[in-house]
């Protein structure tokens, strides 16, 4: 398992566990948010110390995650408003859209709560730390709003952290195999209605994506800037370098969906800054945090969205010098490597990656 | 469309289609051996000039593909019986494995059959010239014999060969999208069955493959060597070598199979021999032989599986620099770009390729 020394999932929950802690999840009736209210229905947090945020349109009676059922709220227009209905609260999560999260910013700093967000609303506004807790921990010092990274870039983050404080990382190829419940709760429902369609000889037409998802693959819907770079792709490059204080990193993604419901993977081709040998680097990754390795060569068992699906951990596999390795050092030393890397981007790409900086947030106040 | 000067069609396959010329498939009922025939019966082949030839549990009384029915008869065990079978026949397209395509190619040398062969049987062969038409040409001279590489390779070679003519490659870093019926049928009729259960809520158990392809990605399920790669990112590197004549080529892929039901794709990420700028790629890229490009960015109508199926060109689209390209010439010229590429597997990827290759070597007679 991946968790290390004093982080089991108890222990690096345990501030948001605390009886006295009070949160906040805005936009809980999306799919990040309900698995924000997961994970807290897990840890054994009640109801009565979780309020439900939504829009307007998903407010309603109640939701009901696991063991909590809540109210859902919607959340107030007004700034004071949403200072008063933050006043008693630790720490709210930011599980909505991005003009959401530059509203609720404020007030919730006003009420000196901890605020984390999961939108692009803050990731590149240098009064906000971008974090993954795996890799930056330490610009977490001080900070009321945090913000968690793009789901894709938390995988890459979290997947490579060892190999960049073993051996340093020069370039970085990815290329994603993205589940379409990053595109939310529609783009679930879109794929399986497509899929039925198109089993049943029906017509289909797609509505969430610009392309069929059904028994297809395609480059990832955001919008396409004049160097033909898209938006996810470009959220990676700024991000990374972000998180590394590196803004000169080498990184080139390709982003594409793949009908797969939730789970993101990645085939990363990495050149290490020093020479390493593959045991060393296997190694290294084992020992990360936050990572279970999954590489069976002879049974072929490997990491999948489906394995990855509902856990906590960045799967790394397929752990291999590149087929093109250049040989560097003795005993088959090179910078080349290659590896298959898949988590939840529910979960540690999104609603777990934030409770994380919430919880650490909260234990160092 | 992707057909340039006299590689129209029909004109690239007037060879084939001239009422005197006799041909046989072998693995006739298989996937690609249907693609053979269907491509056959588009170019207005009669029946009475095509034998099927399947082995002794598929033969069966007939097999009707388009405007095609044919009587499926075994193939003999017996080399003599063999060359029997192919004493009137001028082109053997081996749609079969790779111990059938060794069974066929002495009988069918001896009776001075044209014998091109999708297997691996001969790929890797000094003996036998393997051939991507758009690519290496010039290495059919006088040859029987010809293999017609892997789908993957064909797809990778096709895609990069105007780039590597017009300015050199030194490297290659490609992620696969593999459509599962580059497994055979009976994987097309997996990945339904399976997503139906899904669907419907069942279980579901792997049979085909190691892992379940429903709404799942997951490495290609070839052989591990003991480096960590398959035997199919093996194919593509010593097959892509062998085409271009380069044993040192530097490629370094990373197989993976998607729930797609035909038509493969690749995220490239090249770098060429010496710097060039956007436009000058794209203009190589589509001056290209059998190529067709998709790259609208305003709309993001980009190559996908399902727009390639059933086609005969490889999609071309998502050209643009590298994101962390390095300029190095005036204008914003540089060695690394990006591309996403598919192709129908079945058809350029195996049965068109074949047919490209065999309606060249009847031509040249």
């Amino acid at each position: 398992m991946s968790d290390h020394g004093d982080r089991s999932p108890a222990r690096e929950f345990a501030a948001l566990a605390r009886g006295s802690t009070r949160l906040a999840v805005v936009g809980a009736t999306g799919a990040v948010g309900r698995e924000v209210l997961a994970i807290l229905a897990d840890l054994g947090v009640e109801g009565g110390r979780v309020r439900a945020f939504a829009s307007s349109v998903d407010s309603g009676p109640t939701i009901r995650v696991g063991s909590l059922e809540l109210p859902v709220v919607a959340l107030p227009e007004d700034s004071g408003e949403i200072a008063t209905a933050l006043n008693d609260v630790d720490v709210v999560i930011g599980a909505a859209d991005a003009v959401t999260a530059a509203r609720v910013r404020e007030p919730a700093e006003r009420v000196g709560c901890v605020f984390v967000d999961n939108s692009s609303a803050f990731r590149l506004d240098p009064s906000v730390p971008l974090v993954v807790p795996e890799v930056n921990p330490e610009d977490l010092d001080g900070a009321c709003t945090v913000a968690s990274p793009n789901c894709s870039a938390i995988l890459l983050a979290t997947a490579l952290e060892p190999l960049r404080r073993s051996f340093g990382i020069e370039r970085v190829v990815v290329a994603t195999y993205q589940a379409v419940s990053g595109a939310g709760f529609a783009a679930i429902a879109e794929l399986e209605r497509q899929s039925r369609a198109v089993l049943d000889g029906h017509p289909v037409r797609p509505s969430v994506f610009p392309e069929l998802c059904a028994f297809n693959v395609f480059a990832h819907e955001s919008e396409v800037d004049g160097d033909g770079h898209n938006v996810e792709e470009r959220k990676i490059v700024e991000e990374i370098r972000r998180i590394w204080r590196a803004p000169d990193a080498r990184i080139a993604p390709t982003c594409v969906r793949v009908p797969v419901r939730r789970a993101h993977s990645q085939a990363i081709t990495v050149e290490l800054g020093r020479p390493a040998l593959e045991a060393d680097v296997r190694a290294a990754l084992t020992a990360g945090q936050g990572i279970e390795i999954v590489d069976d060569r002879d049974e072929r068992r490997f990491p999948t969205p489906l394995r990855a699906s509902g856990g906590d951990t960045v799967l790394v596999g397929r752990i291999r010098r590149a087929a093109d390795a250049r040989v560097e050092g003795g005993g088959g030393a090179t910078r080349d490597f290659a590896l298959f890397v898949c988590t939840d981007q529910l979960r540690k790409g999104a609603a777990r990656n934030a409770l994380q900086i919430a919880a650490r947030l909260l234990a160092a106040r």
